[in-house]
């Protein structure tokens, strides 16, 4: 079964803790928010919208036990914790997105005279519930639609063999993942011949997390460099590429971790179809272009360390760029829940 | 002053522990050729022309503290010390021919009746030396050719950036370097702006190696990942690139570092130049298409580990070919000390 990166059942929370990973697999009980904040301080949750559901069911973990049957009171706590949970990783805007979203909803039921304390708590706790259930099936979509269109661009019933980049699993997400979606939906259907994952240096996401799903998953898998990207696709016929993404343009621009660039341009020119997989909450239709996305700059210590083990020569300066912008022309699809887009019909087709 | 990877003076050879590097510089002596073939085999000299010169070096030393003034037994003890720098090891092709190329002199100088046993062994010596001047001719000619080739294309005299891959500088060769070489000319004749180097994953001797040089010399330099060439390309304008060779076949495809191929379509993306640096003997003429090349796969182990450090998920196939080839349609011009020669008018132009 997929890999499980948060384990919930209503009053019982516990996460993959993603600090110890590849070398050990260890679960983390969350009995509250104070817990909640420290996982998710701490980075043993990573990924934001797994950062942003881990919080809020960390909430619900701690009002299932909360005795107090008082509305305005409860309405007072949530808005407190969750202010509180949001500053554990201040950048990370899901969970500012869904903690806002979870105060106008105490704040209405709060008000609602028609709403008792225990219909409150229960409906505030189904809430957070299906951001949960809500996570998993949008990615089952994309997983669904994206094995689909790979699928439909072959002729007969052949095997595939797919290259990614980066984590875009279980672990960045609420379970299934988005481009590693794809890739399962791919293994279910029993087309999937083999995945290529890149290591993605700086900071390896791809040797430690995507490799470590895949070999939890018993995909058929094996690991290159980055630079091995058009070497493997000379050497071995490639059917697709799939990726995720940090953030798409309307024009169909997409940002997302350093070197989906490269890999989309030998993959042009390899022929090979170039596919992004992500939510729509991932497409901004209020960015025009994706020259308009600052890139983030990284300490130089993510390259020239590994650990405490320096792997550069001492004095040498880097650049660190975090992640790269795809222009739409290179992409062949854009894979969300509500079907495959086109970049450049984007605009125009997705639902608002 | 350019680092010195090899010390040398008649009579004295230091070599330089690139063991050691980047962390520590400590140069190792090498008093004959028990140590010749020590410091080759542990590795703490590396590079092909390097390797065939401090073996050669180790064994002049050698015989001039050899008080033998026995033509015969010279020439027996030369053969005999020749074969056992060669087994230090196996693979490396250019100690071997350079072996076979001095017992061929050392054969013909015995059998010549009017060379004394001093005229023997300093005329033997004497050539030994002349592969430490020839190597270093070889490279500063491929140094100003380059140079000359970058610099002719611009308008104007503004100033250059180049991105280079791997290490082909004072450490791989007897001094100098081969694309390292170009980057030096271009920083002597005060017209490099600045040098960006990959870190050229897994062995790292771009952040390892090339890093230590370009700081060692104060030459303005950057060090990226391997996926964040064309990220680069688009958010700074990049002059030429240059690398080195393993092997250029006739129709000049070019056998490198793994990478290369992968930057060399970047840089065709980006319309930015694309230079091969290598010596005459790095051209195979036997071979007419770089298909014909076998690519070696190294151990995973390279991939999975830094050191003793695991960073790869446990149970995961790697795939680790040491190189790939780049077509000559994707290369501007091969930069010889003969020369520069465009791909195609390789076989025609070349000195035979």
């Amino acid at each position: 079964m997929s890999l499980e990166s948060i384990r919930y059942e209503r009053g019982r929370l516990e996460i993959l803790d993603q600090l110890l990973l590849p070398l050990q697999t260890r679960y983390v009980k969350v009995q509250g928010v104070e817990d909640g904040w420290k996982v998710i301080n701490k980075m043993q949750v990573r990924g934001a919208p797994a950062i942003a559901i881990v919080g809020c069911l960390s909430l619900a973990i701690e009002l299932l036990k909360d005795e107090c049957s008082d509305k305005k009171i409860m309405r007072q706590e949530i808005e407190g914790k969750l202010n509180y949970l949001v500053s554990a990783r201040p950048t990370a805007v899901n969970i500012k997105l869904a903690a806002d979203d979870l105060i106008n909803l105490a704040n209405s039921l709060s008000a609602d005279e028609n709403v008792t304390a225990n219909d409150f708590k229960e409906r505030f706790i189904k809430s957070i519930e299906n951001m949960l259930i809500k996570d998993i099936e949008d990615n089952k979509a994309i997983g669904k639609f994206g094995c689909e269109a790979i699928l439909n661009s072959l002729e007969g019933d052949s095997h595939v063999r797919v290259l990614t980049h980066c984590n875009t699993g279980s672990l960045a997400t609420a379970g299934y993942g988005t481009a590693l979606g794809v890739i399962r939906s791919l293994h279910a259907a029993k087309r999937l011949e083999h995945v290529y994952c890149t290591e993605t240096r700086p900071y390896n996401q791809g040797a430690r997390l995507t490799a470590y799903e895949l070999v939890h998953e018993k995909i058929p898998a094996t690991l290159i460099v980055d630079s091995m990207v058009s070497a493997l696709m000379h050497a071995r016929s490639i059917t697709a590429v799939v990726v995720g993404a940090d953030r798409v343009a309307a024009n169909g621009d997409t940002a997302n971790k350093i070197g989906t660039y490269q890999i989309a341009i030998v993959a042009r020119y390899h022929n090979v179809p170039f596919y992004v997989a992500a939510p729509l909450t991932s497409i901004d239709m209020a960015l025009s272009t994706g020259d308009k996305i600052k890139i983030e700059e990284r300490p130089d210590r993510e390259m020239t360390h590994i650990g405490e083990h320096r792997i550069a020569a001492p004095g040498i300066n880097c650049w660190n760029p975090s992640f790269d912008v795809t222009p739409a022309a290179l992409i062949t699809g854009i894979i969300t829940e509500k079907g495959v887009f086109a970049p450049d019909r984007l605009y125009e087709e997705v639902p608002k």
